[in-house]
């Protein structure tokens, strides 16, 4: 299955740095880098160096002319990421430079790698399976705690060894099952069906969980989705900015952070809250039933968490109405009430809206974003609200659509199984079953692959990865 | 020297990538990272492995949470970058993890890098010298093969020879002349003073040589400056937009390349032109002598190459006037005059502006920026000045301008030499301005330096060099 041509790319992040990274793979690796790297150690050539050594020299171009000084790490198959001879090239991080070596590697019989090319050699050679190397990917996007701690176990094989379970006792069953058919029209049965049908509930169940862990996982990979619901002048914004500004303060930590593309994300306590965004909604008696509140409704349902906020130092007419109405579609939500702008209210005003808040049975809090009074409870809510949310007692949390799936559609198989064998159905209906169940599982890892598969898999990717 | 504290950062570009590298140097660098790290191999640690050896393994924190697989690059002092003990660990690319294992490495016991700090170290450790420092930082920002190779030329200690050997020119003659000084009254006179005014002449020869390259090496470095100078309709930005946009293609080549910053910086054939900011001149006869020509002038001052552009297809009643004026101006630059629009202009009046133009002296070229015609011609033209331009004869060439100002306090010393030789001053004046003109070399290569030296050069280094 190995791809013997030698792949190249820069590998660190795109653009200026003190020094950068440019990586081979194949087994041409070294005798490429051989061509246009010249070691201070004269006399020596990488080919006949030991495999984990570095070594210090120059590259340079055909006409001897000096590119830059390099230091060359040296991995040697099977011992390495991809399973094949790796060489990295340390260089100076001027992208004239990146650029240079890259382009004097093609023009010695280096290809260009392709989006996650690396990683998916590591999958061909069997350095890994189909859902590491997915974890590999994840594992670089992660910008929370939690979405690495996730990304992390999946890559270590978490998923792999659930499923490998799964599939073990799947072939146990069909292995006796397909013995059955062997004696034809004898009408032995080696497989218990009860103790089919009690597998085959217990799988279902594994199964069950894991693709119930997804709802958990995607909301930690992409951000625990928030919808804060209220009024337009009731202080979301102002709330909103505050929650990010400091989130931000954290981030910026790091030299080069940018925000950019994160606009409405933020990480409290190593978890990612992501906020749908929340147009103000008019909680007036006229309005009620209205296109608004509709609205609302639908970015409800799209949220884990839901934060309605009132407005304490407003005209509050409708609130009953308004929290009564919402209630009923906060049942299955984390959800709590936000009494803002208590520093500029009538105590009198906060007292009521704080009894009204607690009537609906959530969390009341009072705060103020204008002068920053109890956001850590708010916080603290929204933290102690994804742990509850995690719930999951597996320890495998499935965070890729993929795998969810899958996970599915080898559920609706084994739930043919399960109603087959409740129905005394023929043995070769239940072994089609179950190897149809074992093809979507061993699609996870891939066991069971196609190039359309990998190549819709890979192409997400970062070059060089 | 040495600063015995371990420093850590992050090497590489900052954002997300395939990998990333984190950089520890220091006495503690190898016992920092043993805290941290896991490796594969049980039972070992990197305190006992040897020098230039690849490690693969994990970092885990002080609860023993996995934070990612990395493979850890080991190099012992004296024979590293820094000349102290150094690791480098290539993580996952993730901004997450490049931060947290920072933080772990901080934790443990290391500082974070100052700017340049890792070539400051380099430096005080005697790896490498002043100049030669300096280089990095230049061969990093480095955006085409010209300034490069000025850079890595720097690097390679190609100004450091040419100060050894004036100063130890200098060194030989203040030594004589001290000798003397240990005579006192004897009235002796080891060194010849028509020996050692010749000398100083030679010196301040190659000083000067020296300087005049700064010329040349500062707008290979920041892009030579070209102004287009001409009537508002004449086309230049149409010009302007194709030479950019041309090169735009070549450096979009490579993935994440930003050209925001070098708006108007483009690179033919491996060298840099800058265009200075070319506000439109109306050369009528009502104006040629106000405001719109003399800023032409000075625009044309700050160039070293200068494109007189003409438009074909327009009235041109004044441009014999035009370039009169003109011409008197670029005696000292690399003009040409661009007749632009042969495409939709008349032939008599092509013709009529191409005799205009070669009546100058300047090379004169017909073509049409809208249609793309003989824009080869132009970058020909570019090149060729660019080439012409270099002209000097040295083989090392001054791009810092803390060198340039050295170099000249250091000559304005000698001619102070000279004219003391010419004048039969006492030796201990003669000494005194050598001893000068030896402190001003010396800080270039910083055999003499100070804090304040030291701080700003390196503040301007990114962190992780």
């Amino acid at each position: 299955m190995t791809n013997h041509n030698t792949i190249c790319a820069i590998s660190t992040s795109p653009g200026t740095g003190a020094v950068a990274m440019i990586r081979l793979s194949g087994t041409d690796a070294v005798s490429i880098t051989d061509k246009i790297f010249r070691p201070k150690k004269k006399g020596k050539t990488l080919k006949t160096e030991k495999a984990n050594t570095l070594h210090y020299g120059s590259v340079t171009d055909k006409h001897n002319v000096l590119v830059d000084d390099v230091v060359i790490a040296l991995f040697r198959a099977p011992h390495s990421f991809t399973g094949e001879d790796i060489v990295e090239i340390t260089c100076h991080g001027a992208l004239y430079i990146q650029q240079r070596i890259l382009q004097l590697l093609t023009e010695n019989g280096a290809q260009l790698a392709k989006p996650g090319e690396f990683t998916q050699r590591a999958f061909l050679n069997g350095k890994m399976d189909l859902s590491q190397a997915e974890a590999v990917a994840d594992l670089i996007a992660a910008s929370s705690k939690a979405a690495h701690s996730l990304a992390l176990n999946q890559m270590k094989g978490g998923i792999t060894s659930e499923i490998k379970t799964l599939r073990k006792k799947l072939l146990d069953f069909t292995s006796l099952v397909e013995l059955e058919l062997d004696f034809g029209e004898e009408d032995v049965e080696f497989a218990s069906r009860d103790s089919l049908l009690q597998l085959t509930e217990n799988t279902l169940q594994l199964i069950s969980k894991l693709t119930d862990s997804f709802r958990y996982g995607n909301a930690i990979k992409n951000g625990i989705p928030v919808a804060i619901v209220g009024d337009t002048n009731v202080g979301k914004s102002t709330l909103l900015n505050l929650l990010l500004q400091e989130d931000r303060a954290i981030v910026s930590e790091i030299a080069g952070t940018t925000r950019d593309s994160i606009e409405d994300v933020m990480v409290i306590e190593g978890i990612q809250f992501r906020f749908i965004d929340t147009a103000g909604i008019r909680a007036t008696a006229d309005t009620v039933e209205s296109i608004g509140i509709k609205r609302a409704y639908k970015k409800i349902e799209q949220a884990e968490i839901v934060l309605v906020m009132l407005d304490a130092s407003a005209h509050f007419n409708d609130t009953i109405k308004f929290l009564t109405h919402l209630s009923g579609h906060l049942s299955e939500k984390f959800a709590a009430i936000i009494v803002n702008k208590i520093d500029i209210a009538a105590q009198a005003v906060v007292d009521e809206l704080k009894s009204l808040g607690e009537a609906t049975g959530f969390p009341t809090l009072l705060i103020s974003a204008g002068s920053h009074l109890n956001i850590d409870q708010l916080n603290q809510f929204l933290i102690n609200s994804a742990h509850k949310f995690e719930g999951s007692d597996s320890d495998v949390i499935l965070t890729n659509m993929r795998h969810y799936e899958a996970f599915m559609k080898a559920g609706e198989a084994l739930e043919r199984v399960k109603s087959g064998l409740q129905n005394d159905i023929s043995g070769d209906f239940l072994s089609q079953d179950i190897r149809e169940c074992l093809h979507y599982l061993g699609e996870i890892t891939g066991e069971i692959s196609t190039d359309e598969v990998l190549g819709n898999i890979f192409k997400n990717f970062c070059i060089g990865k």
